[in-house]
């Protein structure tokens, strides 16, 4: 099955926003071994919408429609395939009664351009909106296969992942299931990790290994086809523990799991509270940590202390300690998180300290990076030497205090999670 | 003159990247006026490549092609243009030695396959790649216009605004320039800002004038053609004085500038230090002020305060204050500000607390924030009422506090950059 994705909004030609509702589409449709050859963006335009759909009817037979569902008269794409296919527009009582409840909600009256939202291509099945207004729709006809999809990516997200990725499967492979599952890894480069998993890669045909790379990190996503999802899972299992006898130091969660979200999972599952004294990342290392819901559990507090005056006020770090090594030192970060756990009470202290750039700071070049771990009686520094720039190097420095403190906490026998 | 713009590369398909050249593009190609009807994407396949370009000729007057130009095997871009329009590569010697260079910098040696980057189309201007090693081209033919970009943004972005563009703008109007200013916005909304300034809107010719909104900010982009650079400027001044007559109290920046950067700016202008003390927004606030270079001449430091006995203890905040008025309040507000103030010796404290959600805090519903300013001897509290996700709102409440810290400063005669 190939597709073609056609995106339809003039926001996108006028360059406000990029087409990621074609990549997020484009990604899915990969797990399920779908080729996409074409992905095209028109504005609101019937006239152009309709040669767009002609031009895809020639070369794919999956086509994906994002975007224009909505109730505005410059909302037009579910009316130009229903004329474009001679398909009649019906009313969808589920899809009306939904939109009536929305505003009934909102104790805001329904003006009569909502009631076009409730209307959809008759004989399609129609695709639940459970994040917005505006039905999907999946419609099969001469062979082909039309997707209707709103454009908010918060609407058309789940609709794709819950709604409509199970008909695929479904229609790709009526006795079976496809799933995908991502490992995601830390601390080796996207070139180191395929050497070491060369042969795996290799000699890969079901389930499918992919690697990609982003942001410092590395994914490998496996995707098993199979009958039922527990043979599925149990492809998975067998290639994941292969992949883990290798490469398995490092990594560190899967699927949606973060660097952040992994740390304080782990911190609150051990018990264990957290403070900080942050010098180049000037708090960015605790702002990452409280992304996540629940963090009060762990997450004491802590300290920006940008100025070498600051070091010596907030966190009673001596003088002649910075004038005999500099602030940017294996001394400095470890005197910083030991004082910073001892000041907070906490059962962990993190210093971070560096010179971000773009200038060099204290005598080190630009992206020398100190980090100290003070784990109970434990004290543990480690120096990163990055060549970003500067915003890059200090959130780099941030993800790598959560990998390493990860792995400093799992040597000294707290759990994994 | 009519655009389409088509992108070359598997990693789009694949929905590991997504085409954020095309947004680049487009919004350059709406300052000069020129309209994109389409995009489109395909793989780094020869075959399906000549189809695309045979449709979008059919359609576009100016085809902008992007990525496909590198050493390796799967770069055919130019390869397939050349074989369509007929047209051969020939070696262009700037291209070449600037390649070497490049190899010969590095010590190390050029392979072969890189000479292929110095191959361009006969007659095309060539356009200089200064961070990267593939050229661009531009070409004319038969009435149309190609113009090939290399695929990484780093390298596309600035080819595309200090080569081609000029091109492109003397193309339209031979006598004549075209110059875009924007203007940006805080604390008021797309539709507020619309509704005030309708007149200007309704009645614009040149310059126009383009509204857009995004991460609760909004912008105003003036453009104005001219016969010289002068009289653009003269045409624009003009009407941004008219703009700012009306909604003046909201603009903070012009281009590039961001709520931090002017914030940073205005401080070290007028030799203010800043000090903060950060509960819900737990040190995102300084992290977002120390991105910019330079910060260190007024961010001495501060407190991270995620619990209540953080602020007991690291601010010394009385017990008392916390239980009479909870810790999303406007006292608790005001008390982390003086006291960081203090504490830091800083001319400024700022005082960040709330409920970021999504569940509610201390009685007060999600989106509930409070925010002391504390500067000399003028004491400040504001409450936000935001109804967005956790980090949203985290996020806004600290544009709102740079956003009102500069419009507090400004009152308190402290002159703005």
């Amino acid at each position: 099955m190939n597709a073609e994705i056609i995106a339809v909004g003039s926001e996108l030609l006028l360059g406000q926003i990029a087409n990621t509702n074609a990549k997020f589409i484009s990604n899915q449709l990969s797990e399920l071994g779908i080729n996409v050859f074409y992905h095209t963006v028109v504005g609101d335009n019937p006239g152009r919408l309709k040669e767009v759909i002609e031009v895809a009817e020639k070369r794919a037979d999956l086509i994906i429609f994002s975007g224009g569902l909505g109730p505005t008269k410059d909302d037009l794409t579910k009316e130009t395939i229903a004329s474009h296919l001679n398909v009649p527009l019906t009313l969808d009582n589920v899809a009306l009664s939904f939109i009536e409840e929305f505003f009934a909600k909102r104790g805001r009256g329904m003006t009569e351009n909502n009631r076009k939202q409730a209307l959809v291509l008759e004989g399609c099945e129609v695709l639940a909106n459970h994040h917005g207004m505006a039905p999907g729709m999946y419609l099969e006809k001469d062979g082909r296969t039309y997707m209707l999809l709103p454009g908010p990516p918060k609407e058309l997200e789940p609709m794709f992942q819950f709604e409509a990725k199970p008909i695929l499967a479904k229609r790709l492979n009526l006795d079976g299931t496809i799933i995908s599952h991502v490992l995601r890894f830390y601390g080796i480069g996207e070139a180191e990790l395929e050497v070491q998993i060369q042969d795996i890669l290799d000699n890969q045909s079901n389930p499918t290994v992919a690697p990609l790379a982003s942001d410092g990190e590395v994914t490998l996503r496996i995707t098993a086809k199979a009958a039922t999802e527990e043979e599925a899972w149990k492809l998975i299992d067998q290639k994941k523990a292969e992949i883990l006898a290798i490469v398995g130091e490092f990594q560190y969660g899967v699927d949606d799991d973060s660097l952040t979200s992994k740390t304080v999972e782990m911190l609150l599952h051990n018990g264990l509270t957290i403070s900080a004294a942050e010098s180049l990342t000037a708090g960015l290392f605790q702002s990452e940590l409280a992304e996540i819901s629940g963090v009060s559990g762990t997450l004491v507090g802590g300290f920006v202390t940008y100025t070498e005056q600051a070091k010596i006020d907030q966190l009673g770090i001596e003088k002649e300690l910075l004038e005999k090594f500099g602030v940017v030192s294996s001394e400095c970060a470890a005197a910083m998180a030991v004082n910073a756990r001892k000041l907070m009470g906490t059962d962990i202290g993190i210093g971070l300290t560096g010179a971000a750039g773009p200038e060099p700071h204290d005598g080190q070049p630009a992206g020398t990076i100190w980090i100290g771990f003070s784990i109970g009686d434990t004290l543990v520094t480690r120096k990163l030497e990055l060549s970003g720039m500067r915003n890059t190097n200090r959130l780099r420095a941030v993800k790598y205090t959560c990998s390493y403190l990860m792995r400093l906490l799992a040597e000294k026998g707290y759990a994994r999670v």
